[in-house]
């Protein structure tokens, strides 16, 4: 090669590694791809298989690659302080990570930088939790402060007998008020080590038993409450230092106040619509942040763009005959297939379209999806 | 995984099979390359090493793959046979394939098939030759039937002395009238096995010294111009019975008729445009089509489109500095790196934009290939 070839190293082979192929083969740069186990959705770009949370494993892994960076948040902070200690670049940082790697730590940082989130409190005690529970209409929402993602570690309770089994002498919970929101909105942004942002258009996203079925871009009627989440994540990523892609979950409350949900430093799900729907895809994006390149125009690429989560598979469990009948039904649906297998609820792939016209659009992508259903 | 996963095998490791990497991650099918040489354009899919010629090797590349399909016309006809003989399924097939390998088979099937096409004939002796010129205003485009591409085979005589080395005992030479063209296009077209076509907007392409340098989607002013193509391209489709993606490159003369020059039975230079520029790009069409899946549409995402190509490289050998250099220019730009050392004239990747302004479009194709400019 003429020079160097820049290298990145990702720690995690998930559907969001794999997505960072077609990124990585357009930009021309090497991806390199530390898979949790043989046959994994980046199986494709794995040139090392191992274990995340054991240092000598990401050490050898890291070894000339230019940056390491993320498909989850899952690797430990001593893995992440060796990494660095060792002169690899780590994008996000140890520092901005553990933002998304522990919930409190996230909520006791936004309210230092002022961002708008709920009523929250570390509780370690029943006593603690039933508490917060009177203060707040008699309900809490309870989280586990790490390790919780889509709907997992999070529970909604009216009594601290309901999280009995998490409290545990010298562990925190966290607390938060249960808002009465409208919707929920994902802002996206990527930040690069030299200073540049790049602000994607605000998206409505619907969950489902906690889990992202749908995302409109850009939120319709979104108005003011787009120029606040676009505010509230710079703020975020130039006050957590983040670079690569932030994605900011938000609730929106019926007076058109929005607070900070959930945070995730890497590409996320409420960024898939990007690929087709914007001029630079997260994948991209995330790598031009990470590797410190000049970041490309996050201009929708039109009017609407839906996007539909796969989750589940078809009941049949045959992946290839649906993907047959979806790409027959609606020839102008992009159809992403992650290489899972089918499992009840699991992300196996997503299906976007676009277009003028919101209704149409969304009937394109749900119609696509209707082959993967589970039932 | 749910079911058998699809596996298209790649004949040839250059950028055309790299481009097809991104298209099988999102539909979820794996892809096979069998490359020249290690560190080929698609060394990311390479399974395995070995020249093309050699039966013995291809077949050991084909054992376990659903359909072979190439980056490139030059597998020989034995090599084809055998793959067919030992029930592999190659699309397109030997019979369609012969026609893009060999200009004079190509010739004389258009001819029956009533394409239109410049005057030609084969020619054996100089004598032949000179009538051919006397015949035809005393000028020939003598082409050799195999081997040639990127305007490597072809030259522009006035005499049989000019292509004395090419005149051999026993071997033919193409000549055909030359055209008095006002531009080039080229249409495109998918075909699966089961029957769906699939023809996308003509485009103009602009070469130079015979190398692809722009392609305008869709092509100015076509009109009827645009109607002939599509035909002339189903026609050729059917008639050669082709499988997988089609490009017809023509003649516009001056009185808007159109004359078959080339034919592809692969994805072709002149549709890189389509990855950004229509629903279903090329290399996904290719795959859908090779895999005999549904066809995607092949509509315009855009107005305009414009792909300009690198060729050569950057004066310095140093792509990494002409990359940062287009992303920074131009945050609008899709710039495609294929991975290859810059050399003159080589195609070391393209970029590509779109709107709904030509003359805007054009300027930031144009501006961000600056950076890679050779000089």
């Amino acid at each position: 090669m003429g020079g160097v070839v820049l290298r990145v190293g990702v720690i995690g082979g998930g559907q969001l590694a794999r997505m960072m192929i077609p990124a990585a083969v357009r930009l021309g740069v090497e991806l390199r791809v530390l898979a949790e186990a043989p046959g994994s959705s980046a199986a494709l770009a794995a040139t090392a298989v191992g274990d995340y949370r054991d240092a000598e494993t990401v050490l050898d892994f890291a070894r000339d690659v230019d940056v390491v960076t993320f498909d989850h948040e899952h690797v430990p902070q001593p893995v992440l302080a060796a990494l660095v200690d060792a002169g690899v670049a780590v994008r996000p940082g140890p520092a901005a990570l553990r933002h998304a790697q522990d919930k409190l730590q996230m909520r006791a940082r936004l309210a230092e930088l002022g961002a708008p989130q709920p009523d929250w409190a570390a509780v370690s005690s029943a006593a603690e939790l039933e508490a917060f529970v009177a203060g707040h209409g008699g309900v809490a929402v309870v989280k586990t402060p790490r390790g919780g993602y889509d709907g997992k570690g999070v529970r909604v309770v009216r009594s601290a007998a309901e999280v009995e089994d998490w409290l545990a002498p010298g562990t925190a919970l966290l607390a938060e008020e249960r808002v009465g929101f409208v919707r929920e909105l994902a802002q996206q942004i990527a930040r690069r080590p030299s200073g540049q942002n790049a602000v994607y258009p605000l998206v409505e996203s619907e969950q489902r038993d906690g889990v992202c079925a749908e995302v409109v871009a850009p939120a319709p009627r979104a108005g003011r409450v787009a120029q606040a989440a676009a505010r509230v994540a710079v703020s975020i990523a130039e006050g957590l230092d983040v670079t690569g892609m932030l994605a900011v979950e938000l609730f929106e409350t019926d007076d058109e106040r929005i607070l900070v949900n959930e945070l995730a430093m890497r590409p996320h799900n409420s960024g898939h619509w990007s690929i087709e729907g914007a001029v630079t895809d997260q994948f991209e994006q995330h790598l031009r942040a990470v590797l410190d390149l000049p970041l490309g125009s996050t201009q929708l690429r039109a009017p609407w763009t839906v996007m539909v989560n796969l989750l589940g598979g078809p009941m049949d469990g045959d992946l290839d005959r649906a993907r047959r009948l979806a790409l027959g039904d609606q020839p102008a649906a992009a159809v992403h297939i992650y290489g899972k297998d089918p499992r009840p609820g699991r992300k196996i792939g997503h299906v976007t379209a676009y277009g003028a016209d919101l209704d149409d659009v969304a009937f394109v992508a749900r119609a696509a999806a209707i082959a993967f259903s589970p039932s």
